[in-house]
């Protein structure tokens, strides 16, 4: 028999609650739904809330059969168990504003694992640059949220314009949207990271969740 | 004796005028004062318009000194010696709007060439879109204008704004300026190809002449 | 219930007529049939032009079946419902130029548009530079369009040779034609950005949408 | 006499300070002695603070020649002139950590600016991956910070050690420090973008002014 | 009759187990399951070792009908038919250090692969960066191995920490794990190639053949 | 009905045999089998030697079943249909040196264009540069080829090697082989490209074609 | 003292000439005079021709002081030291064609090279493709000449337009002329490797050495 | 007074030599000559061998009239000061391979750290692959190492010929040798971390230290 074999995979660090705050999430993209019923239900035995997102319609299905109690959300593909009632965390609200509607996805993913955090989160969509007038309307809804996430494809220029227009940090998503020069993310990544406006920083293309879990513990400062 | 040597380099193309209703115009960087200065001079004697662009202050000097009735344009290191008075050529005004300070020199060159070329220029500066409140105020002059050349470095948004608050053809020149991510310009060049507004067209980096020789010959439809 | 969803997803941009002269046209590029279907309806009901581009023949079939009155062009993936007889809105002809077979589902898309845009279009096609007496035997043609937009993969060398034969704007559109070195269109993209010849703009790589609407701005200047 | 010449270039954005809550501050890189100078002068006579970061020290001796007050920071290449008394305007203390020694002039930077902000500060230099014990004896540090500001180079693997050490949000600087397939910070970029621990956001290369900004903004949370 | 066809393709090199130590070993992407049994039943009948990897589930199926006692190790993709008894080649232990579940299969490939060049392996797995604690319980572990492979997808920050750990060499394998702007692995690869301790050299991207490879050399240094 | 429409697509260069001395050659990729059929036929009508490249099987057995007369090589996916009795057109030999197996379809196609177009071929196959003693047997053929093509993937080394064992030109081709860092043939290209060896000259990625069609340009001069 | 030390560095190759039909020549970037020198003196001494490509002006100065009978080609860098009478090697003529005057230290390379080699050269300049018709007039030496050589920055379109108007070999040479998204001749460089004309071969950027020596070994077969 | 400022800088890690068998090596690039002096000063004074690399001509020469019984190895860059007599530490001995002259500073560099490290080294120069039979005179002494470093700019082919020829570990160096398509060194890493040959890991660009390093780790092992 071949002694190299793993016995012992990967095991759910129970510990991070603690540490961080926040459970375990788990990175569903590239594992099987036994795999993510598994670890979902270690969670659960733990009593902590247990996520998941990258999570396809298709495993959640299986998923949702064995997780007693699980939900899921298709627009943003997050799968997710609470350890209980819903329970504020945050001190003000998060606001997601979204470009246009092929960013929606990226943007539900934000949206959802922030108020999975315990987040308030509120919403503007189909607010591209290009149509500057559609973003201004909500100029005291940028002012009034605690922590802001933009998510944009093409050229990725929201958030230096919502930059602009607020004094609170914004988080920036870069999403895959686009053709040709569009590069997969790439070019909305570069724009964001050049943005002309201050207090801007970035999370990798596509990447709602990495800005949702940033957002949060933004929010839950006090 | 080697065999190989050239003789008769470049000689300048008289036809180019009538082919394309403008004289050859130059482009500087690279070549030393002395054949700027003999081509200028060429043109000079046939009676066309002559113009240099990417001369440097030293080069303009030595130029200036060799070519009677020559005129340098710092800001823009545009050189020229016009053939007669300057008459205009377009139908209409060609605005170019440019969006820090650092990107000056290039919004110089496209302005100082649309004028060269016979056209009126007008100008709105220092409207990044980080403060989106300041292009705003000029949104009547944006749909005044024939064309627009609109010059921009860092994450390049500004012609995806411009373009949505107007219906004539925005010719984007993006420019080198940033740092890190910005790739000497790439960035912008990428942001600019990838633009959610409709209308909007793309030169080189830093290529402000480019842009203005396109608006130009826009500006010439009757 | 999650507090996060969105209930008003993408309203249609009614005003897009009035403040650019074009209604809104809908990239159809991953939207399923029923929003297209949705949208178009929406524009069809204010009496506006729908158009939808990027429509794959299958989504096209049951638009068709739902929006009365839609067409589809199958070449191109044009698919669109006039608001009434087509009117010439442009002062000239619009000329669309196509390398090689390979580029002509961009070209036709760019025509296709032109057309509906309201703007008389002639085409050449198959003149790739490896067999340039082609192209000059339409050098008359170069010459008489009021715009031109050149499509061309591989090593995007078409607008160059073409911008020297006119005195009009050219719109160069790369195609993702091509393999190995030629990166889905970035080579004939790098190319056109560094065209020799002056008077030559650029679109993002297969826009040939893009392009049109440039080249029908354009044409509607009087 | 040229009609296109810029007569009012630049003028400085008084309203910053009340829609942001941070006067302009000024990119000094790029804009000559006088020039910084003269902005730093308006903003004195506004009695707002005067902040200018890249300068050299040489146009440090001349702007400190001309603006009375000023005060220079030749690690950070910062430069300012306050308003009046330093005064706290953060809830906590931001915590500036840097891998090498060749990262402290961008880690000087964040620090600096944090401070004129209003921000306490604290520092732990030297603490790259490959010594792993000398930054986990700062353990209870990294815990009781409000913001950290993680600055890198080479293979840019410090913020994800510190993610995972934390639950306060952390904004990672890449540098440009290294060689070779370093590419002056590309990939201690793209590490920090694609970190495996949850919590970190990014900004561009040597940008310890965006890092600082953003740490201020959050750190003023209340 | 064409006159250029192939008759005599590829043959198996029976010297290079005499030339350096180990025998012919098979890549198996992109060589259909016969060519690959045909390869291997050479080998077997020289009385070599057999060895494939990169070796799909359906390919192994057929090639182990056809191949007398080969066994497929599925988690690794290796298939093998050994010559013999299993025989201890190397000194001492090779360990192999995993970071995330999702570079299993690439770690299972190096760990199988150094058991079958004759090395005993030991493994540690699921010790990403952002849980640094995890890898510290093992220290004593990685002095006491001989080689180390680590193996590690996104920011690839692994190496740096473990070789900081340890006077023996690294032998970095970056996976292309990772989304967005880990370009399936490029990330993880530059910043190995980059890293600030000392001791680490690196193979290609999901290569962990070639680090079994030459760990196995080296382990066989008398 | 639509203006735009296209009557007459790419009609077929029946004067390119006169101009180049080679009748039109068709890529197949990306046309279908139709177009394909069509296009031979009129060449076969006009007299003229219809070739195809990249013609898949299925494609190419629909062709063969509208073509009379048409013969397909699988390996190399190219399909004639010649207008005589094969003819030597070249002085000498053309040597096709493949470095690996999964080289072997490019290798294929330049051997077999090679011998279409009038020129007796050679072939030496799994000479890569991992087991130089296997080339070094060949010396006496690579001196006495009139014209060398050399196909490699990975790190597209062994024109180099070759190069500098012959006094004859050298046309070198990378191939898309090889995985992660081969970047689908970029690293060969590269490596090809700055050869150490003089007498080197590349062509695209997989382009055996184009390596056959220079090959016998050279290996028909008298 | 220090063990590693190298006491015999490079040696001449003497046996090239025999080997490969051409002495060794010397790449002068990067080396000292004296080192050049040395081996000059070392070629002429063995009773070759001695030749240096890439020497900057201020070290042929010294070189040509200490190497009798040297000479130096300013506008190619090159410098030489012929063994004996210049003698015809070569069967044919070959052509450098120049796209643009910037491109021509490269072209003058290429020639010089070509003509110490023992060719007839002949040139045309200052033909790129935006002027097509200059090109136009020089068919008939297109078809003349045995080999061609075509230099071009920028686009790099001149060798797909020069190939579709022959039957003989064209060598392209991207230069490093342009700016922007030129850079440094990559652009020049794809777009000869995807050339849609067949019959090119490509070197490195800027490699007119290249270029001439793979002319000349064509040239000189019988 | 600014609260931000570091007093406590980058102090040595004493521990090193205890930890990792090697004390701290000073990385001498972006060091001014003070600072280097002060470090080597410090294991001076702990009795510890004082190392540092990439050290200009200039700064070596100011830190040897501080630093008592400091010697500089100008070819390589590197300055040392013993802690006592040379003694061998490594079991075998360590072989430097070079391809050309110009990428021999990488090569002195690895030597050099090699025997300060404690090995012996032997080295062989000039032996490109495109004179492979010069690299094949030496098969005895490749046999013989025990372990080999290959340095090699350009196309970096010669870690791939070498590693074919020996059953011991080959470090694989690229250097910065080259222009053009060579990209700095991109090209010859990228080939060799492609490298057909088992066996091969590979080190950063122009990372001679690096590569020294490691063989200097396995050359211990017993």
């Amino acid at each position: 028999m071949r002694e190299t074999e793993n016995n012992s995979y990967a095991t759910v660090d129970f510990q991070r609650l603690k540490r961080t705050g926040v459970a375990e999430i788990i990175f569903g993209e590239g594992k099987d739904a036994d795999t993510i019923a598994g670890v979902l239900s270690q969670l659960v035995a733990a009593g902590q809330n247990a996520i998941a997102t990258r999570v396809s319609k298709e495993k959640a299905e299986i998923i949702c059969s064995k997780v007693d109690g699980a939900e899921y959300f298709e627009s943003s593909r997050v799968l997710h168990r609470p350890a209980g009632e819903w329970k504020e965390l945050g001190k003000g609200e998060i606001l997601v504003i979204c470009a246009g509607t092929s960013d929606l996805p990226v943007a539900d993913e934000a949206a959802d694992i922030c108020w999975l955090l315990g987040n308030r989160v509120s919403r503007i969509n189909d607010v591209g640059v290009a149509g500057i007038h559609r973003l201004l309307k909500h100029e005291k809804a940028l002012k009034e949220a605690r922590v802001l996430i933009v998510v944009a494809g093409m050229e990725g220029a929201l958030p230096s314009v919502v930059a602009g227009l607020t004094d609170k940090p914004v988080i920036a998503v870069p999403t895959s949207v686009g053709y040709g020069a569009a590069f997969d993310g790439i070019t909305a990544l570069l724009s964001m990271l050049n943005s002309c406006a201050s207090g801007v920083s970035v999370v990798n293309i596509d990447n709602g969740f990495g800005a949702a879990f940033q957002a949060s513990q933004i929010n839950r400062l006090s």
